[in-house]
């Protein structure tokens, strides 16, 4: 590991593994200062509280190498500790089902990160796999409002991109692609138009770049060179303040659960097409595990970035797009 | 008010009103540092939810005169800023259903006080209206566990006397009946032996003293006299540090309230007799409001109690139980 990495604040603003010692060790052995873990894909309320309750379970039995983060002074503070930072995040709004007074709640108990629709239509909006995209629902409206309001950042990376427009225009808080690429890169439903990465940038907004093969160009040939490749894409398209890490890792997870992401409400129909071999998605040669999470900045030193552009696209933009939406 | 009044800490152990802003203006009128609000009778756990994100609303929306209290501190600093401290309590566990797991939630959410049963029959233990008490259930003893654990009081006011016993004896730290009148004054199933209350005060519990009419001797013709008359009972039994006020104002409630309070499950069997007349229980006189509180600290005045005793019984020992508790 540089002195680079080890000195830095390292956010990941995706992970979504199979949580257990092995993998918060892993999370610690790669330098990670935070990390934006999932607790709610298709689950609804109580399904969500009860993973909370969990992952605070995890935390406390873990306390040796984690610690919970509600704010940024909590990223701060567990890089000072050197334990890796639990950001709770969604990738649904399932969780709070039609009460918007649960997400006061949810905000209260650590949840900063909350995508608005998790690849389909559902009571806020459209999902990037929904065949016809209706827009950000009024009650969607009503839930980012409430979201601005407690502190919870609004996610798009697997919204459609018609309620992702909308949500960005009508959002008062700078919004996030917590983990995307760009579909200039690769022409899939997951990835983002060039226009929708300006206009969120536009509103103050960031974006994270997935090292994630199948969004990428060369797939299950992608290594760690390419992903810097694909993320200086995205510096030279949206300038080096907005950018940052969200890589997806589902460390540990196997074809089951890579099933229960691919259909929708995690039984219905098939969304995303199955992986190919053992139905689980290998990550990029070179950044294999959250273990491997220093090779990231040593390629980025490879390829000559200025340390200033390393610290930021590695956590220092996250760290402050976060103090943006939660406040500081 | 008297000086003594509006200087010392005064906490009521149990309200169960008609929240509302004129509510919590006679809370603030009657001089009250703190109390225990009630968000949870026969509610599930959305519900218990929903209440507790309604009543956080209250708080904001009322932030000139009230407060949320999650530790002691903060009821010294309500104290100090003239403010009433909410703790929200609840009267059942049927807001937890049978998750252990979201008992730590609840409490970081600021529920400090829950009770065992609410006068029946639960996964728990017994209630004080169920025919016979089958004593605290293996289930019941791990939610007392978790409960000593996270710190929330075990409140056990409508809980059978068998199952109070044996979480009065299974319980690792001291418990309470937060809101209760002696048997030894009337015999009533929701009254409590002298011997029980001395056990629980043996334990290092805690006894709040109930001005409710229908427990106590002239029943309708109770006035705040006879309730401080009633205190001093408790006072000569188990001594002036293990007893505070738990009144029990229902406040603005109406008969359809008092219903579903007397049904089991809210709805079923009835178990509490119905209230004469009107059908709600109207409060002694001198003590018919929750802003007339001024008037118990008064009549222990005129009753020549000495400062000291005052002090104890009208908040300082609510605080100091709550704090071996919650933790200083």
């Amino acid at each position: 590991m540089s002195d680079l990495h080890k000195d830095m604040v390292v956010i990941d603003g995706l992970v979504i593994s199979n949580w257990s010692r092995s993998v918060f060790e892993d999370m610690h052995k790669g330098g990670l200062t935070a990390a934006n873990c999932t607790v709610c894909v298709w689950d609804n309320f109580a399904e969500t509280m009860q993973n909370v309750s969990k992952f605070k379970g995890w935390i406390e039995e873990n306390s040796d190498i984690l610690t919970q983060v509600y704010t940024t002074a909590d990223i701060e503070r567990a890089k000072a500790e050197s334990k890796v930072g639990i950001i709770l995040g969604w990738q649904n709004t399932s969780g709070i089902e039609d009460q918007i007074g649960y997400l006061r709640l949810f905000k209260e108990l650590g949840v900063g990160v909350i995508q608005l629709t998790y690849n389909t239509h559902n009571w806020v909006g459209s999902g990037c796999w929904e065949s016809s995209d209706s827009g950000l629902s009024d009650f969607g409206r009503e839930v980012v409002d409430e979201m601005n309001r407690v502190g919870i950042v609004v996610d798009l990376s697997h919204v459609g991109n018609k309620t992702s427009e909308d949500a960005i225009l009508h959002s008062k808080k700078p919004v996030a692609f917590s983990h995307c690429c760009p579909s200039a890169l690769k022409d899939y439903p997951r990835n983002k138009p060039d226009e929708l990465l300006k206009l969120i940038v536009d509103k103050g907004g960031f974006v994270g770049f997935a090292s994630y093969p199948p969004f990428l160009p060369k797939g299950p040939d992608t290594t760690v060179e390419d992903c810097v490749e694909g993320i200086e894409y995205m510096v030279n398209l949206i300038g080096e303040d907005s950018v940052g890490i969200g890589n997806d890792f589902t460390q540990d997870q196997d074809a089951k659960f890579f099933d229960y992401l691919s259909h929708d409400k995690g039984y219905a129909r098939r969304l995303v097409p199955k992986r190919p071999g053992s139905g689980v998605t290998v990550m990029p040669e070179g950044l294999r595990t959250l273990g491997e999470f220093p090779n990231l900045t040593a390629t980025m030193e490879k390829r000559g970035w200025p340390e200033a552009r390393i610290r930021k696209v590695m956590g220092g933009n996250w760290l402050r797009f976060l103090k943006d939406v939660w406040g500081a």
